[in-house]
Order: structure tokens, then sequence, then C-alpha cells
């Protein structure tokens, strides 16, 4: 079982994998996947994964076989454990729990080569409904606490397979990142009575140098105190604090959306490896005035040094207005943009 | 003049680096140094840096010619600029200043193969001096709020060039893990009335089990909620918020344990690149009863993957014991130890 425990001067709370220790030499070759190589997530592998969770399927055809458009699986190496409770204790001054959690691991496509921007329309808003129910299903869980949705697209961001994959952790706590934006979030409302996230909409709305692309629902910025370069977020126009409850015409626009940021920073950046991060309300808190959901995309394009960790200080050396300009004046196939 | 950006929901200030925007073609190959390429930080080319800011030389040596066996110099790309006032100012809803600060090189030694860790006892002791003098000279400039020390070794931890230097960062605002971290310890000091790092020492002390090595002023461990796997801690035993004011006697001790851990840490770890950063105490603050300077080691075995960018919630593939066990558990050179 994994264990949670608590940084006692920050607060943090941090996975430690305690069943299979990584040893010195674990680290010394991290295996490249092979090009052309065994994939357990392409069509006719699906009992070398755990069996799925759920999946959209061509009516008919049975679980844990071909015929999916999108299937939802256990994470064969998961992060916490699913089975067992929230125990927690003290070891002398510090604390710590069981690392309960749900690890799964959304297949995004049967095909292994293709990139999840160039999924067509309606196949992105199904991995988005995937994502969606399975957050709606593990909320159901009382031991949950946040469902974290995040992408790790190529090497360098973390991507240990190269097929088009995302990832959902259940977690029995709520992320420092999280805690902090929400209290961030209610400091400002207190002091305006606004969305601090809806009034950051007003103004690039209204200054539009930081704007990359809109539709009738979303505006994808480059964000005024961008930590990375090109780091972009997409926010929907109106106030919802919560991703999950997105009904079918917004899932629709948000597909549209998110397929044409990242169509845009892929031309950019030429496929540049990135991470994107849901930022979502936590479990049970579906509805708050103070906080509004947004999707993060960072692309990896620089090395994180000693002084950014050191201090939580970033130095971003490419100015958000410049990056956004970059994202906004990259030529795209027409079928991406709204207009 | 590169400037300083808040961001309005987490409170976090970045730099931003508007001189040179780094355009979306500039990322795609980071230049590698040359083995045998021209180095700046080599003896003789004292003229291709920056004038020197200080140096231990020669008796009779002038400044910018060879001679010194520790220099200071500006970095010729500085984060921050040096000559200015700290304007603050708001745009619409956000807040900036100017980005003022010192960003300096310490050139550790003029041989541009050795490893920092192989230098003689007296001359890292002698390193560690220079960065003192530093620092206490920079607090002396009232636009500056905290002093950051900091070194990257290898290129996955950022390093540009090869040769032996570690870095300080002068910044007109506290970064966000250091409030982080006083505000926490300042709470545990509140509840305890004992600092929270005296307390660390004392039950890693009496347990053990995260001990890598000691000697009379010093501790180092693995910590309890280590974020990544070989992270390691280096703290003096008795209570001492900052530490630039350090003598003579507990500079040699300091030493003396840096030399052993960084030891350790490329045997066990097969030359891995790391940062280590010093945290201390904000200037102007150099007797808090709540907090303890400490040096934190970081080797970089794993790459962050999106899920702890977007959570700040980290994955340890190796608990802190295990860790610690190999580490305490290396053989090194005899003189190496403090035994």
């Amino acid at each position: 079982m994994p264990q949670l425990r608590k940084d006692p001067v920050l607060g943090r709370w941090v996975i430690i994998s305690t069943e299979r220790g990584k040893r010195p030499t674990d680290f010394a070759h991290a295996p490249e996947e092979k090009k052309g190589g065994f994939c357990p997530f392409d069509y006719g592998n699906e009992d070398k994964t755990p069996p799925e969770v759920m999946a959209y399927r061509e009516n008919g055809s049975s679980p844990d076989s071909p015929g999916w458009q999108v299937r939802v699986v256990p994470n064969k190496f998961p992060a916490l454990a699913i089975e067992g409770e929230v125990d927690r204790a003290g070891e002398g001054m510090y604390d710590k729990m069981n690392g309960i959690g749900a690890h799964e691991v959304i297949i995004e496509t049967p095909d292994h080569d293709v990139s999840f921007a160039d999924l067509p329309l309606p196949h992105i808003a199904l991995v988005i409904k995937a994502a969606q129910q399975r957050m709606i299903d593990l909320q159901g869980d009382t031991r949950f606490r946040y469902i974290q949705l995040f992408r790790n697209r190529g090497q360098a961001a973390g991507a240990s397979l190269e097929h088009p994959h995302s990832q959902l952790i259940a977690l029995p706590i709520l992320p420092k990142r999280l805690t902090e934006e929400l209290g961030g979030s209610k400091k400002y409302y207190g002091y305006k009575e606004r969305c601090v996230f809806c009034d950051i909409i007003a103004q690039e709305t209204w200054t539009r140098t930081r704007v990359v692309c809109e539709n009738e629902q979303f505006l994808t910025i480059v964000p005024f105190a961008a930590r990375f370069p090109f780091e972009t977020w997409i926010l929907p126009k109106k106030h919802f604090s919560s991703f999950e409850v997105m009904g079918d015409d917004m899932r629709l626009a948000f597909a549209q959306i998110l397929k044409e940021s990242l169509t845009r920073i892929n031309i950019a950046l030429d496929d540049a490896p990135y991470n994107f991060i849901l930022h979502t309300s936590p479990t049970g808190e579906r509805d708050l005035k103070y906080y509004h959901w947004h999707m993060e995309i960072m692309p990896k394009l620089t090395k994180v040094a000693g002084f950014e960790w050191g201090s939580g200080f970033y130095i971003n050396p490419t100015p958000p207005e410049e990056a956004a300009k970059y994202l906004r004046d990259v030529e795209i196939p027409r079928e991406e943009t709204c207009a």
C-alpha cells in the first residue's frame, strides 16, 4: 500500500511508493518505447490491460475486446491503491495516511499514431464525455476529495507510452495547488464580490493582447503571469465551477476550443511535449461562486532549474503577449477554427 | 527591463523577460556545450565575463586577471536588472513591478573539469565564504528582500555551462516557497513554541532511519515527505535562521557535510544532475525563532509530469528510508567522512 505523507512545514502531501522502491540503478536508463513495438492500448490487445472500467463501443461488442472508440482502464502501475480505508496516523511529529485512491487511464482512440488534436471533433467530445462520466462516478466514493484529470504528451512531459491517452487520479486529500487556488479566489471574491476568473476573462477580452482564440462559450489566453513560455489556459466564458457537469452543447464547444488550441500549439512549437491539467472544484462542491474551472496547457520547452524549484519563483523567457501573438498568427486548417 | 508579474489567483510573482523574447524556434535546439570548447569561466578568460564583483586571489594579482581561487561576476544574461527603482503598478486588475534584482555567478574554481564535491575542503569553505560575503553585501541594498543561492549541476538540472559554478539572485519580493515555509514554521511555533526544524532534527536523530550522515554541527537527512527520490536536506543541529552569519568553525563543518553529502549522492546516483538550493531567512531577519536555515539537494532522476505540475502533489517512487540507507551505505574515501 502506498503511503501519503505530509510535509510538516509546508503542509504538502506527497505520495510515497512503498511497494516497489526504485533503486538508484532503476533511474539510470528510463526505457524508451520502441517505435512499432508492442502497445497494450492498441486494438486487439485489450486483455493486456486490467479489465476496462467503461468504454464507448459499437453496439454488441463485449468488454475487453475490440469495437471501442474510447476505453477507460485502471492504471497497471497505479500511484495509489483502490482498496482500503483512509487511515490517518501519526509517526512522532509527522502525519501520514494510507495511499488510497484511483488511478485510471483514458485510452482516447484505438489509433496508435494519431495526435489527440487531430482526432475528429465528435471523437474529442467523446473523450471529454468519458472523463466527465468517470469523474462523476469516482465522486460517488466518499473517500475521495478531488479527481485530477491530466494528459502528458511526449517523454519530456512524462509520458511513458506514445499511444494517445490521458489519466485520472482520485485523491483522498485536496492537492496543494487547488487549495491555494480556492484560497486565492475566495479571498478575491471576499474583497470584490466577483469571481477572479470572470474578471480575468473580462479584462483579456477587452485588451485582447493575450487572447489566442475563442468561440461562443470558451476563451483561450496566455495568462498575464504565465510561468512557462507558451503556457495557455482555456476558460468557459460563463461562470461554472465544475467541469464534470457540462452538457452536450458546451462539451462540443469545449472539444472545438481544445482541438484548436492544441493544434495552434502543435504547429507553433513543432509538436513539442506538453501537459494539460484540468482545474475544477473539489468533490461535492459543484456550485462555487468564487471558483471557475479551466484547463491549463503547459508546453515543455525549458528545463526548470534550481532557482525555480527552490523559490517557487519562475523565469519566463517569452512575454505572454508575444506568445499569444505567435499562437494567434498560426495558420491552421479551416475546419479547426470556429469562424 | 524585465518585469515582475503577479498571478491574481495564487499571488505568485513571475519574472517575465521582456527584452529578448524567446521565439518558438529558439527552444528547438538548446545549444549543447562542446567538450573542450571555449569556456568564459576558465583561467585566462577573465575579460570574457562582466567585471568581477569580488574574488579571492593570490596577493598582488589584479581584478579580472588570473590568480584567483573563487571569483564572483555578474551573470552575462541576468534574469533581473540591477539598475532602477522597484516601481509597482497596476494593469487593470493585474499587479506588476520592475524586474529589479541582482544575478551573480560564483565561479567556484579555475579548474574546468573538477566536480564541486571533489574540491579540497578548505576550497569548498572558501566558496561558501564568498557566497556569504556576497549575500551580506546584497542585503545592504534596501530594494532586495531575499537573496537566493543555488547550484545547477548537469544539463537536466538546467546548467548551461559545465564549469563548476553556483548562482545568487537578489529579489525585490519574497519567493512563494519561502513565504510558505515562513508561514508554516511560524504556525508550528505558535502551536508548539518550538522550531519545527529543531523538532525534525530531534526526531530524525532519535529514529535514525532517514539519516544519511552527520558531523558535530550538521545533520543530513532524506526528509519524511521527500518530493523526489534521493532528495536530501542538510540542517545545522543548533538553531540558526540565517546562513550568511555563520562563522569560520561552522563554515568548515558545513563544507565537510556538504562535500560528504554530495559525494555520497554522486557515487550512489552515478553523477546524476542535481540542484541544491539554500533556504535562509529574508533580508533583515537574521534571528527568527521559528525559522531554521537549511540546504535542499534535489537529484534530477525523474521527469516531473502533468499530475505533479497540475496538483502540486508529488509521487516519489523511492521511500525516504530506502534512499537514506543507500546513501548511508555508499563507500566513500576516508578523508570525506568526519569520523
